[in-house]
């Protein structure tokens, strides 16, 4: 394809995604298709010769797009969400287009800048303490791991690095902390029995105490106290872990405070709900993903650390084919992380708080939650459904409850989750919280507005009563 | 941002790219700026209100573009290339604007399965065995750092990841390795003690009897052989590491083989070099980068195992809030990696390789390999300077040699390349190579042709006789 035909194709996948953002709503929010009927589809082999781009795509709109469960659909009220927004996607194509491999500052001097940049605007949008500074990771199970490897270094003297784990390390999360903190201490090699799980109280928030009396108990059994994760707005319930009494704590027995905000986060630009991070000057280490809930299209996760000088400390490896004269001046993001290669993230980032103004971001935010709360109004109202957790930010976890025994009332609130997202309308998820199914309203996708919020209760109130009448 | 002003925006973007795409060759290929420069002129706070996307733009332009460094520039002879194309670039496009978050199966089916199948393609195209099955990571940093955890899993029976890294395990790489092997051992809590960092021939190559040698004498010790990792096409100098006879001592000693052929390994595609890859059948792990030499812009880095259920029990977690009816019928690639979020990576190899058909690509690899074959005949009929590694695909790797000592030879050379790329026509990186600096000539941009081959030859010679008349 040269440039001409790319300018070509460029201009009619533009009309083609531009009509799509206007027409999102029409599709079924998850794709119907079954296992395996998407790759029967596709030939067993690669094509010898060059296929005309007309026919590439029409296979994409006539064999993916059916495929394909949509993110950024209005009625998305699943998992958390990831949303784009035009200025993002922009973006992105202007990423690919220029191509850049931002693995060094002299690889492509404006992202290490931007980036360094728009990290600072982001720390002044969330409050979070001046000395902390940061970089864009891919994903908070990346960010997490960055955290979990650095406390590890930090904990052993930098000694793990070179002579492997070979202290008893202790880390310290909630039971309702996200999967990729065991993944993470997986990875780093400290294996899943050096988690203790601390128990939550009846809004599924760490107890403070309890991390305290396992931290000198592990302490007296000579084992070392590495990291504590606490969760701002927890994966399953939103749930909020006390920063402040987790922060003394860690203050107090020299543990390593990683902050998970990676959805929750983003509230925290409204000053009414900057008390979400209250405590945060007691972390060593924060992610919160721009992905997510700020309209910046995946992936793009930001991670802040008080101490940089440990994160490269943790990663820095100097082979001579990547030894530039300016290294004493800049900053050499593959020092920051996992990965060597990165792409240019910064980009979106700044498209999108430049397009929106941080008054637009929160705008959208407080919509939001005004949304979950008159979403959790009509929910209370009703004798049928029970609340399940706190409405921290904008999730509201209910079942339905006619006060049949705990199990058949897992196993109804199953099938009242499946026959709404059925309807194709919207789409929620479920979780666990101590035991019991519960349904997940998770409003923060960009197109949503009231109007789906209503169709969504009044999809949920029908099903639920063809479910209780049929039963 | 409206969705029609996303269309008109979007299609002037896309006109500025074409132009960017036709001119990229009148930029300086490494941006000019100094350290700082482009940071001091970004706003220290983010905009409170929303701004017009004319000013991004020419923000953008003025500000964001001197300071990029135009890795799709043909003067690009530099590290290994990040080749984009147009149909690359269409295709992130659309994975931008569909915004779909490819964690599990039942979150964008036809990802999930047109990732099975275009690395099925792959599988085809490079001739690896048939019982291979990957997945897309973002980076070979990546891939080789999962390829690092299962071995150490399978090697500790899946222990580690209970009980944390308790055995003395070892890692066999050869000196000239990546840096990513020595991070990925640190990450993975092994410690870079454990690496065992195996002689080179002349060539730059592994020396496989001294690799059997530390084997046996380590097992003497009672340490455990892990995990070998053989390199097809260093980054220094793409020496290719004899796999066969490495695989060989890899089955008698039941040690996990990893193969690392990020950029080389496209090759492979050409019946002629299908060489490169022999003794593949011993490889437990593989993997190769599309995002360098294949067309597919960065990140596309294909991983493929000979046993996916050991990567699997590497990396599954189950946490209930990610549960779905689908889960036993399907493959959900979060348990395939590190991260649990994943971006639709696979639509931009599907949209490069039916562009170009096999055929295609073909034809491009086998300039690169005539252009360099072409350079090194150049190099070698001017006494001025020296061959310093076999061109073994793509990359000339030599020096000027007047006979001057040694140190002040590798001075010589850093001056020269730096005369050289100061020209902004073209960009050529350097590394060591037993102690001697080496400019490494490395061919493989997709908009690099002869011209701009014969331009590099003409300034470096032009430059080497004023360095010489100077001294």
């Amino acid at each position: 394809m040269d440039h001409q035909q790319f300018r070509k194709y460029g201009h009619e996948l533009i009309d083609w995604l531009a009509d799509y953002m206007d027409e999102v709503e029409t599709f079924p929010v998850v794709s119907p298709v079954k296992p395996g009927e998407i790759k029967s589809r596709i030939p067993a082999s690669p094509p010898a010769s060059a296929e005309p781009m007309e026919r590439i795509f029409v296979d994409f709109r006539d064999l993916i797009l059916p495929g394909i469960t949509h993110w950024q659909h209005p009625g998305w009220f699943a998992y958390f969400p990831a949303n784009n927004s035009p200025p993002s996607v922009l973006a992105e194509l202007l990423t690919a287009g220029l191509g850049a491999q931002c693995m060094i500052w002299q690889t492509s001097p404006a992202a290490a800048e931007l980036e360094e940049s728009v990290m600072e605007w982001l720390r002044e949008m969330l409050g979070l303490p001046e000395e902390m500074t940061g970089c864009i990771q891919d994903t908070a199970s990346t960010a997490t791991l960055c955290a979990l490897l650095t406390a590890r270094e930090k904990t052993t003297g930098y000694q793990s690095n070179r002579i492997g784990l070979q202290h008893p390390l202790k880390v310290y999360t909630s039971e309702e902390t996200h999967s990729s903190i065991e993944k993470g201490v997986k990875i780093a090699g400290f294996g899943s029995n050096a988690i203790a799980s601390i128990a939550t109280d009846e809004h599924f928030a760490m107890v403070p105490q309890e991390l305290e009396k396992q931290i000198i108990e592990d302490k007296k059994k000579g084992l070392h106290p590495c990291c504590v994760v606490a969760t701002i707005g927890t994966t399953s319930s939103t749930a909020i872990d006390p920063l402040e009494d987790i922060g003394r704590i860690c203050r107090r027995h020299h543990v390593w405070l990683h902050v998970d905000a990676a959805f929750a986060g983003t509230a925290a630009i409204l000053p009414e709900m900057r008390h979400l991070l209250n405590g945060i000057e007691y972390a060593d280490s924060f992610v919160c993903n721009p992905h997510k809930w700020m309209l910046t299209n995946f992936d793009c996760s930001a991670y802040f650390v008080r101490d940089p000088g440990a994160l490269i400390q943790t990663f820095e490896i100097h082979p001579e084919y990547l030894k530039t004269g300016r290294d004493a001046e800049v900053k050499n993001y593959r020092d920051w992380g996992i990965q060597l290669g990165r792409r240019f993230r910064a980009l979106k980032l700044w498209f999108v708080i430049r397009s929106y103004g941080v008054e637009g971001l929160k705008t959208m935010v407080r919509e939001h939650l005004r949304l979950a709360q008159l979403f959790s109004g009509w929910l209370q109202a009703d004798a049928r459904f029970e609340a399940m957790a706190p409405v921290s930010v904008s999730l509201v976890c209910f079942r339905l409850n006619d006060g049949r025994p705990e199990l058949q009332l897992n196993e109804l609130n199953a099938r009242l989750l499946q026959s709404v997202n059925e309807t194709g309308k919207v789409f929620l998820t479920h979780t666990a919280l101590k035991g019991k199914t519960v349904l997940r309203m998770m409003i923060g996708q960009r197109t949503t507005s009231e109007k789906h919020v209503r169709l969504a209760w009044d999809i949920i109130a029908e099903k639920a009563q063809e479910l209780l009448a049929g039963d």
